[in-house]
C-alpha cells in the first residue's frame, strides 16, 4: 500500500482509556523507523495519567481536549502540534462536542504503558 | 514548547518545487529519532520527480494531488495515508483549487534529493 484512506483502517479500542480507538496507518511492517497511528477520543473520554517508553510526536486533527504533559496543562484543538518526552506522564481528556482526532508517530522501539497514580 | 498551533510556526520555501513551502513542527532538536514537517503546496505548484535518501510518512491534511510513487500515479486527497520507500522516485502536482497541505514525517538521518529524469 502507497496510498490509502484514514477511512479504511481497522480500529482498536485502546483498553488503558475510555472511549478511546486508535488505527495503525503506518505499522513497523512497512515503516522501518517509526510508525503513524491516528486516535479518536468521543466526548468525555480519553485515557489517565500515563508514562510510555517511547517518545509521542502528534498533530491534532479534529476536536479538543485537556492534555497535560507533566506538570502542565494544555487545552489543544486542531492544528496544534503536541510533543511528549519519553517517560513524561501525560493525560488526555476529550473535552469537546465532537470527537477528539489526533495523530501519533512513534519509533519502532519497544513501549510500555504504565499508569500514573495522580 | 510541548503544545504550539500550526500556525506559529515558520515556513521556508523548497527550492526544488514551485509554489511549495514547509514547516519544520517538530526537527531534530526535540525529536530523537524522527522529524515532523508540514509541507503546503499553491494550487499549480509542486515538486517535480525525485528521490530521497529516506522515507516518507505522510498524512495529507487539505487539498489534493496528483502524486506518482514509483510507476503508479494516484489521485490523493485529505484523509489519504501516503507512503514513499526511501529511494523511490516520486513527484506532487498541487491539483485542486486550495493548497495542498499534508504532514510528512522522516527519520532523523542524512537526505539528500535527488531529481529524476522523467
Amino acid at each position: 500500500m502507497s496510498v490509502r484512506s484514514v477511512d479504511d483502517f481497522d480500529y482498536s479500542e485502546v483498553t488503558a482509556g475510555t472511549g478511546t480507538r486508535t488505527q495503525v496507518l503506518i505499522g513497523p511492517d512497512q515503516g522501518p523507523n517509526f510508525a503513524l497511528r491516528r486516535f479518536v477520543m468521543e466526548p468525555g473520554g480519553g485515557m489517565p495519567l500515563h508514562t510510555n517508553a517511547v517518545e509521542h510526536e502528534q498533530y491534532v486533527l479534529r476536536g479538543g481536549a485537556t492534555v497535560r504533559i507533566g506538570d502542565v496543562t494544555h487545552e489543544v484543538r486542531a492544528g496544534d502540534v503536541v510533543y511528549i518526552p519519553a517517560g513524561t506522564p501525560h493525560s488526555y481528556d476529550s473535552t469537546g462536542q465532537e470527537p477528539f482526532e489526533f495523530l501519533c508517530a512513534v519509533p519502532n522501539a519497544p513501549d510500555t504503558i504504565e499508569i500514573v497514580g495522580c
